[in-house]
């Protein structure tokens, strides 16, 4: 029963659509399962087939939107680069992609982030899963070498902190021109040789270890 | 004629009081100076005697906002603290005042923010004054032997990067309780470590001469 799941697919990317079409025209602004309809030119109970509650609604929206930033972090993960080319693609790609999103369209990104806000607990499993992903990476460096002495948890809080720019889309706006590839690579190797083993004895006051 | 020059400034200080005062009973929205002069029960042309326009009132009230992290700046920066010292002075004292007056009234401290994206023009040159002053503690590293092969500039521009949820309000909370003190200091050390002179050559791929 491959085809009818793949119309349905098809219909719920093309309501989607519909959802992001309504956000450019109104803002921000909560919308009704009724003026999704009304936009799909069908009943709301038909809209009901495809997204089960306005929460899966939300849902399938977040999906939509972290979609590609996802296939990034997975592809990269998965790659047989080192840990430093791993670092430099996980955060350079999806900054690429969030780039080119905002200057697509400026005040439909700044809507979403919006829409993001007020539904922070859909957009939590994102993030935490972005961190599941860095903690693979750090744990590859680990091995290389890198990080030593620092828990994994520790070192995701900790470059969490330092390449903010590069990864929070509000803070990358207010940055921009900053922080460039070039600058996040920059980053990148500060960090990693910054906490590289053998290199923390030459550092007294380095209290890196918990 | 030090007497008449005090009251004044007195009477500056109790009209931008009574400016926190409208704000805290009405948010971050614009008010007037006759606003002002109804709470502080004089006419609108007696507030103007100490403030010449709207604008000058709106200068004094960053002012009043930035004192506190100025002077700890100037202080930090005038101190004899080696530049590891100073830097963790000039972020640290900081971040204790930006989270002490967040804990003592949320709401208002959202609202000078709000009001500050709504004023950035008079925001902006207190940023400026804070890379100034972390450029000369920067200089001063260079001559530690820290940030090797870098501009100051270019150090200011990738420090900032590093350092957002200790210097950036928002950033602040919503990191908030992962940047704290002790992980202020390890972002330091990291940024001091990952730049020292002479650990350049041990990491080939380390790209920080322009």
């Amino acid at each position: 029963m491959a085809r009818p799941s793949s119309d349905i697919d098809a219909m719920r990317e093309q309501l989607l659509e519909h959802c992001e079409d309504l956000i450019r025209e109104r803002g921000a602004v909560e919308f009704t399962v009724s003026d999704l309809a009304t936009l799909a030119g069908m009943s709301p109970s038909n809209v009901y087939r495809y997204f089960e509650s306005k929460e899966a609604l939300w849902e399938a929206m977040a999906e939509r939107f972290f979609r590609e930033k996802n296939d990034i972090m997975q592809q990269v993960v998965a790659s047989d680069l080192p840990a430093r080319g791993k670092l430099i693609a996980f955060f350079g790609k999806r900054l690429a992609v969030m780039r080119s999103r905002y200057e697509d369209d400026p005040k439909l990104f700044s809507d979403y982030l919006d829409l993001g806000d007020d539904h922070f607990e859909v957009v939590r499993g994102y993030i935490d899963l972005a961190d599941h992903y860095m903690a693979e990476i750090i744990a590859q460096a680990m091995a290389e070498g890198y990080f030593t002495g620092l828990e994994i948890d520790d070192t995701v809080k900790l470059m969490n902190c330092m390449v903010q720019p590069f990864v929070s889309p509000r803070v990358m706006i207010a940055f921009w021109p900053t922080a460039t590839q070039e600058r996040l690579e920059q980053v990148i190797d500060v960090m990693l040789h910054g906490m590289r083993a053998g290199n923390n004895a030459h550092q007294p006051g380095l209290k890196l270890v918990n």
